[in-house]
């Protein structure tokens, strides 16, 4: 790839700015775990799987700023720390399970030294950046067998190497599919408000040279009515234990339309945004944010002032519009408790 | 109504410019056919009965300035003029609708002196943008009744007095359930790429006065699936004689979604939108517009240069995700076939 999304060096961790995207490629260095939560919160980075290794290197930078005399002080300012990069954002399990993953660590590592502890969650945050890109590639190696030849698969909003340390969920299929030597092409919806599809997709899947179009959100239905599409691939935040699948906003309305068009509509995620704590999809917690990211674009006013806003950033699509959903372990169809289960392991 | 769409004043044509709004309410004359149809095609003016009363308007000042010796220099003069008009848009029915009947009226003037037929087109296309207001009325009238107390409308694009001569389609039926004293509220879509609900619609609705909150494309199903939309009502730009309708691009996802939710889904259209000649939608011209429209607002670039886009302006809706068409002369449900023929009068 010739971007890097997150990267740890020098003790620092350094980002693409995703909210300059496409129009400037600028990466910025992050040396405190206060500012890597105000990247996570103002969506500097975003994307599920690159959220989840933000918040682990986040931990990992905070815990050397750390003063403690004794351990218990050093484990009261780490669990602070976790607090705090937990409250950025609420859909994404990856968040939460990359801290807990991290407190692990640490816990494991309590009968150390302060810098031993330190140490173990660096390697551990890097650790969980370096399987990320494994994971993906597997994700894609299992997605690839579902893109027939030819196809032209619609994707939305981006689940690409900027959704996580490189190569991507949903686009780590297309990619895979693409290097398989598969002659496909990518419709990528624009995904208002914040066009992650129309800034972020296209330009991956451009420099990748894979044939992409964008279209509005709304022509998603069109052109399956018109059987312009054969597949539909898209990310995931968190799934459920049924399988219902919180995505970005508009994921929902992809899915009724892809199964009103019979249209497979596929979900691919690693296993670390399964939350099996959840029955189903009903009480995944949705985030609204501001409402200048509807009514304006670029500091622009769309819209007239004083206009009431909703703008959840994400939706819940039930299990049965999910065709199968694409794990690192492998694909999952039909009944999805049994099957999410045994793919996780637990 | 506290502006005015489209009028007919001192032999020039004065038009609200709706490519400036809701930024700036700014008003333009027109004084020759060819700035009409270049205001039609750059969407100065734009939605089907209002772009019919301005291809009327236009016909009646492209006959002001033809120069002729003989009524045959006339007539060819003023086919060429209503041919300019006629390639402005494809989709809408309503434009060949005004313009057949600007015909018509020279035709039965034709013994007349040329400046009485001149004379006679400039009533009739008065004729024909006060009319529309009372078949808005009246559609509102009607539509009123099927609109619950206390509910939440969902609307697509703007069906409003900025798309007719004043009150409006869809937003007729809004209208007047409010002035019908109904408790009601409503989601605008902002609908991409134009944003004609974020720009026109919610900017109409907050001049009259009725609670709207606006929404992305993309959120629309994820307040249905919520339950938080009673109904849907949009406008049409071309209904064929089995009820299929085709309205602006997003139109078919919305319905697609609502059928999906049990939500009653409703057009609002005049007499003039339907195109009995078509027996189904799929021979009804899908306008496609320029690339620009999707990869920059307002002038600024929110995809990466060179990226492919689609831009499909309309879609087309069958017939069986419509639980009613609704017009001036009354409701059409079930049959639309016969329905729609009976209400015509044809």
């Amino acid at each position: 790839m010739s971007f890097r999304t997150i990267e740890w060096r020098d003790d620092t961790v350094i980002m693409i700015d995703q909210t300059r995207l496409p129009g400037a490629e600028i990466y910025n260095t992050y040396s405190d775990f206060q500012s890597i939560a105000e990247a996570i919160k103002g969506m500097i980075i975003r994307g599920a799987p690159a959220i989840g290794v933000a918040a682990a290197m986040g931990v990992a930078l905070g815990s050397r700023s750390i003063i403690a005399d004794t351990h218990e002080s050093f484990f009261r300012q780490l669990d602070n720390i976790c607090e705090v990069l937990g409250r950025t954002r609420p859909t994404a399990v990856n968040l939460f399970w990359a801290i807990e993953r991290m407190k692990r660590v640490a816990e494991k590592n309590r009968g150390g030294t302060l810098d031993t502890i330190r140490d173990a969650l660096k390697k551990e945050a890097i650790r969980i950046e370096k399987e990320d890109l494994t994971i993906c590639k597997n994700i894609g190696k299992w997605g690839a067998t579902l893109i027939p030849e030819g196809a032209t698969v619609l994707t939305h909003c981006n689940a690409g190497g900027l959704a996580t340390a490189g190569y991507g969920t949903a686009l780590g299929v297309i990619r895979a599919a693409h290097e398989a030597g598969k002659k496909i092409q990518v419709f990528a919806d624009e995904t208002r408000p914040w066009l992650q599809g129309a800034r972020l997709t296209a330009w991956e899947l451009m420099k990748e040279g894979i044939p992409t179009t964008l279209i509005a959100d709304n022509m998603a239905g069109f052109f399956m009515s018109r059987g312009e599409i054969t597949c539909c691939v898209v990310g995931a935040d968190r799934i459920a234990a049924n399988g219902d699948t919180a995505n970005k906003i508009g994921t929902y309305s992809v899915a009724v339309l892809a199964k009103e068009n019979n249209i497979p509509f596929y979900v691919a995620a690693p296993v670390s945004t399964l939350d099996l704590t959840l029955a189903d999809g009903s009480k995944i917690p949705i985030e609204e944010r501001p409402y200048s990211e509807v009514t304006h674009i670029k500091g622009i006013a769309i819209a007239p002032a004083g206009i009431r806003v909703r703008n959840p950033s994400f939706d819940v699509t039930p299990a049965r519009y999910i065709t199968a959903i694409i794990t690192e372990n492998g694909i999952v169809k039909g009944d999805y408790r049994s099957g999410l289960r045994k793919i996780s392991g637990t």
